[in-house]
C-alpha cells in the first residue's frame, strides 16, 4: 500500500499546521485542569436534529452535553453567556474561558457552555461516529451552530425569567469561528458575539499562502534575527549530518532521540516536522506566565529558546547542539524527559483527533505554504489534489475548496453586526483573522504583545496592558448589546 | 381505511389556503401562455450537490434547470437579474415576471431564471423524487437557495465579464420570499432583492390566525357589505337545504353540478370548499384588466361578482340562485362551462401538487383559522395534531412549528439589508407580509389597491399609479445596489 502511505504521508505534511490549531486546546487544557480548582457546573444534555437542514432523517437525534451554571442568575431576563465549543471535551473550554466565569456575576448571566457535535461526549453514533462517511457526514459548523440555536431556544422556553434573555455568544479559536458566524448567520438568535483569535479568513485562496509561517518567524526574530536564523538553517545542517549512517547516531544521540534515525524510519522527516509543530506551538503559546503543560514552559518561551540560539552560522554540529539546548525549553523544561519522542500524537496524548481530521478533510482546508526564504521552515508548497486524494482515502470525503467562503462570506462581511474580533499580534492566526473593523458594530481589537486568544483566559497579573483594556472593551460591548437588546424587546 | 380519509380531510380543510398560494402562479401561467408571445431565452442546466450542508451525500448531485438571455448584456461587469424560481416549472415565472424583461434593457443586464429543486424539471430523482422521505427530504427552502448561490458562483466564474457582476434576486410569493431569505441567509452573494407579495411572516403564531381570511372578506365588503354578508349567510342557506334529498336536488339542478350532492359523496363539503377557495382566488386575481385563464375574467372580478349579490337577508333558495349565479362569474364568465365541477383539482389540472403539498408538511406551516364573524367563511380552527398526523400519513415526515422563523428570523431581521418589500394591500397574503420598514436597506412599499404581486408582471395601460409607482422604485433601488457594489468591489 505504497500509494496510500506516501498520500497520508503528503497530507500529514499539509496538515500540522491544522492539527496545532486544534491542539493548542489541549494543551491549554492539561495545564489547566492541573493549575485550577475548576469551576463549578451541572452537565446535561439536549436532543438535537442530526441533520438540521433536510427533512429526511427527521427522527434521528442525539444527545449534545451542556454546561451549565446559574450561581449569578437572578432570573429576571438578564443575559445568557454562551460558549460555542469547539474541537475538544467542553470541560477544556469551560477550564479554559476564565473571562466568561470572572464577567458572568457582574452581569447576573446565566453561563453555558455547549459542546460541539462529534467532539467530547456528543457523539451521534458513539464509537461508530467515523466509521462512515454517511454517519461522520454530519460534522459541519453550520450543523453545530443549527444546535446552539436550538439548545438556545429550548433553554429561552424552559428556564424561568429566561424567555427574552440577550444571548452573547462567546469562543475561542475555531470556537470564535463559530461564534462569528453564529452571528452571521443567526443574526436574530444572538445580541451578539465575541470571537477571539479566530482565523475566519484562513480559507484558500485568502491570504499569502506563508502568512502563517511567517508570523511564526518573526515572533522568532523578533528575539533575536539569529534566532530564526539558526532554526533557517539548521534545515540544511539536518540534512548534511544525516547524510552519513555516523552523522544519524550523532544526531540520535545528541538529541536522546527515543528512537535513533535510520534510513528506513523516517526519522529526518519526523524530526523536521516535530520541529516545525513547536514552533507553531511556541508562536500561540508565548505566555507572559509559566505555564506547565505535557511539558512545562517558562514565561515568554520563545525568549528563552532563543537565547540558546545566538550564532546561525555555526558549523554544523555546533548549530545543531545549540538547536538541542533550545528546543529542550519545550520538551525538557524540567529535565525530566528521558528521551525525545518525535512522534507528534506523543506530544498530545489526550488529542482524540478523529473530529479535526475530519474538518480539515472537508470545511477547513488552508492553502498553506512556506519558502524558507521569507519565513525560516523547509520550503513546501500546498498540493490541494494530493490533499483531496489523502482525505478521500481516510473518510470517503474530497474537501471543498470554498465552502467556507461560499457559506460565511469571506471578507465580504460588511452586513455583520455587533460582532468583537480579538486578536493577539503575536498569534500566527492573526494574520488570518479580522484585524479592522468590518461594519459600524462589528469592530476589531488587536493585542500587539499577546499570543493566542489570551483575552478569554483567567486574568493573570502578567498579563499585558492590552489584554486587560480588550477585556475592559468587551464589557463595554456586552453592556451595549445587552441594553440594545432590552431595548428592542421592551 | 376511515382513519386516514378523516385525517386527509382535516388537512385538505386546513390546506386549501397553502393551495391557493401555489395556485395562483398556474393561474397566471396559463393566461400568460396563452396571451403573450413569450420571452427568448436559453435553457439549460446546472448540476448542484443534493445535500448543502453535510458531507454524507458528497457524491450525489443532479441538474437544476435555469434559463438564460444575454440580449442585453454587454458583457463589462453589468448586473445580473437572478430570478429565484417557485413551486413550478421555471418557465411559468419566466412568462409571468415582465418587469424584469422590461428593465434589463436599461441595466445592461444578464437575465437568469432558476428552476426550484423539486419543481418542474429539476427532480433529484425523476419520478421517484417525492417517492420517500430520504428522496424527498431535501426538498427545502434553503437548500433551494443554496442552489442558487452555486449557480451564481458558477455563472459568475464561467461568463467573460460577470466575474464582478452585481446579482439582484427577485420573486414573487414563495419566489419572493426566497429572494428575500437569499439576502438574509446569504449577504455577500447579492447586491440586494426584491420581494414582491412574499409572505414571510406567514408562520405559525405570528399573526391573528385570520388575517387572511379577514383580507379577502374586506374584499368583498368593500364592494359592497351586502356582498360578504351573502356569502357569510350563504353557509348556513345551504345546510338548510341540503338538509333534505328534495333540496339536495334542487341545488344539484340550480348550481348545475357535474356531481349531484348525496349524502354518500361529501358534496355538501366540497360545495363549500369550492366557494372558499374560489374567494381566495378572486382577492389574489383581482386584476384591473380582464384576464383569460382556465375560465375567463372580467377586469374586477370580485366588483362584477359583487353586483349578484345585493340583498344577503334574501330567503334560502333565493340567495342561492344570487350566489349562483354570482359564482359563475368565476367559473362560467364565459357561458361555456357545460356543468360545475367541484372538484378542486378540476379547477387548476396543470398543478403539480407534490412538492408544494410537502413544504406545506414540513417548512411552510401556516396556523390560519375562520371564525365566520369577523371574515365571512365557514368557522374552521387550525389543529396542529391532526395537521401533523396527516402530514405524516402521506410524506411520512411532520412539520415543523418553529423552523420557518429560527432559520430566517420571523419578525427580528433588522440586520436585513438591500432588501425591497413589495405588497399590494388587497392581496390577502399582504397581512403576513413585510408592510413596513425593517431596516435602513430592507424598505417597504405597500399598493393600496393592488393584488398579489402585480408590481411584478409586465406593465399593463390599466396598472394603477401605485404600481407604476413602486415599479420607479424598484428601478431606484437596483441602480443604487448597483452602484453601491461596483464602488464597494472596485
Amino acid at each position: 500500500m505504497v500509494a496510500k502511505d506516501m498520500l497520508c504521508k503528503r497530507r500529514i505534511v499539509a496538515m500540522w499546521y491544522q492539527k496545532v490549531f486544534s491542539f493548542i486546546f489541549f494543551i491549554y487544557a492539561s495545564f489547566y485542569f492541573s493549575e485550577t480548582v475548576g469551576y463549578e457546573y451541572e452537565m446535561k444534555t439536549f436532543n438535537v436534529l442530526l441533520d438540521h437542514f433536510s427533512f429526511a432523517l427527521q427522527q434521528d437525534t442525539f444527545p449534545l452535553r451542556y454546561a451549565i451554571n446559574d450561581s449569578y442568575w437572578k432570573g429576571n431576563g438578564g443575559p445568557i453567556f454562551f460558549y460555542t465549543g469547539n474541537e475538544g471535551m467542553i470541560e477544556l473550554f469551560i477550564e479554559n474561558t476564565g473571562f466568561m466565569w470572572e464577567v458572568a456575576p457582574d452581569f447576573d448571566a446565566l453561563i453555558v457552555f455547549a459542546e460541539h457535535r462529534y467532539y467530547g461526549k456528543s457523539l451521534p453514533f458513539g464509537n461508530e461516529s467515523f466509521a462512515s462517511p454517511d454517519k461522520a457526514g454530519y460534522l459541519t459548523s453550520l450543523q453545530a451552530i443549527a444546535d446552539f440555536v436550538d439548545l438556545i431556544e429550548f433553554l429561552k422556553s424552559n428556564i424561568r425569567g429566561a424567555e427574552k434573555s440577550p444571548v452573547i455568544a462567546m469562543g475561542g479559536s475555531y470556537g470564535g469561528m463559530l461564534s462569528a458566524w453564529f452571528k452571521i448567520k443567526y443574526p436574530h438568535v444572538i445580541a451578539g458575539a465575541i470571537a477571539s483569535s479566530a482565523p475566519i479568513w484562513q480559507f484558500i485562496g485568502m491570504n499569502p499562502c506563508n502568512t502563517f509561517a511567517k508570523t511564526v518567524t518573526s515572533d522568532f526574530t523578533r528575539e533575536s534575527p539569529e534566532c530564526s536564523n539558526s532554526i533557517r538553517h539548521s534545515w540544511k545542517a539536518i540534512d548534511n549530518v544525516t547524510a552519513t549512517d555516523e552523522g544519524k547516531k550523532w544526531l540520535s544521540a545528541s538529541w536522546r532521540l527515543c528512537e535513533n534515525i535510520t534510513d528506513d524510519n523516517g526519522g529526518v522527516y519526523s524530526l523536521k516536522n516535530w520541529l516545525s509543530e513547536i514552533y507553531s506551538d511556541l508562536a500561540m503559546m508565548n505566555f507572559p506566565y509559566a505555564a506547565k503543560f505535557h511539558h512545562a514552559l517558562p514565561a515568554y518561551p520563545i525568549k528563552v529558546l532563543c537565547s540558546y540560539l545566538n550564532d546561525s552560522i555555526l558549523p554544523d554540529r555546533q548549530l545543531l547542539e545549540s538547536m538541542f539546548r533550545a528546543v529542550s525549553v519545550y520538551f525538557n523544561y524540567t529535565g525530566d524527559a528521558e528521551c525525545l519522542n518525535l512522534d507528534s500524537s506523543a506530544l498530545y496524548p489526550d488529542l482524540g483527533t478523529d473530529g479535526w481530521d475530519y474538518q480539515t478533510c472537508t470545511e477547513v482546508v488552508q492553502d498553506m505554504c512556506q519558502d524558507g526564504v521569507d519565513d525560516m521552515f523547509v520550503p513546501y508548497k500546498f498540493d490541494f489534489q494530493g490533499y483531496s486524494d489523502s482525505c478521500y482515502n481516510q473518510w470517503g470525503v474530497r474537501p471543498s475548496r470554498t465552502e467556507g467562503i461560499t457559506l460565511y462570506g469571506g471578507r465580504d462581511i460588511s452586513t455583520a453586526s455587533n460582532i468583537v474580533f480579538t486578536n493577539g499580534l503575536l498569534d500566527p492566526w492573526s494574520g488570518l483573522g479580522v484585524l479592522e473593523n468590518v461594519s459600524e458594530t462589528a469592530v476589531a481589537f488587536v493585542m500587539p504583545d499577546t499570543p493566542h486568544h489570551l483575552d478569554l483566559r483567567a486574568s493573570n497579573p502578567a498579563d499585558p496592558a492590552s489584554v486587560r483594556q480588550v477585556r475592559q472593551h468587551l464589557r463595554h460591548y456586552m453592556s451595549r448589546w445587552i441594553a440594545e437588546h432590552k431595548a428592542a424587546s421592551s
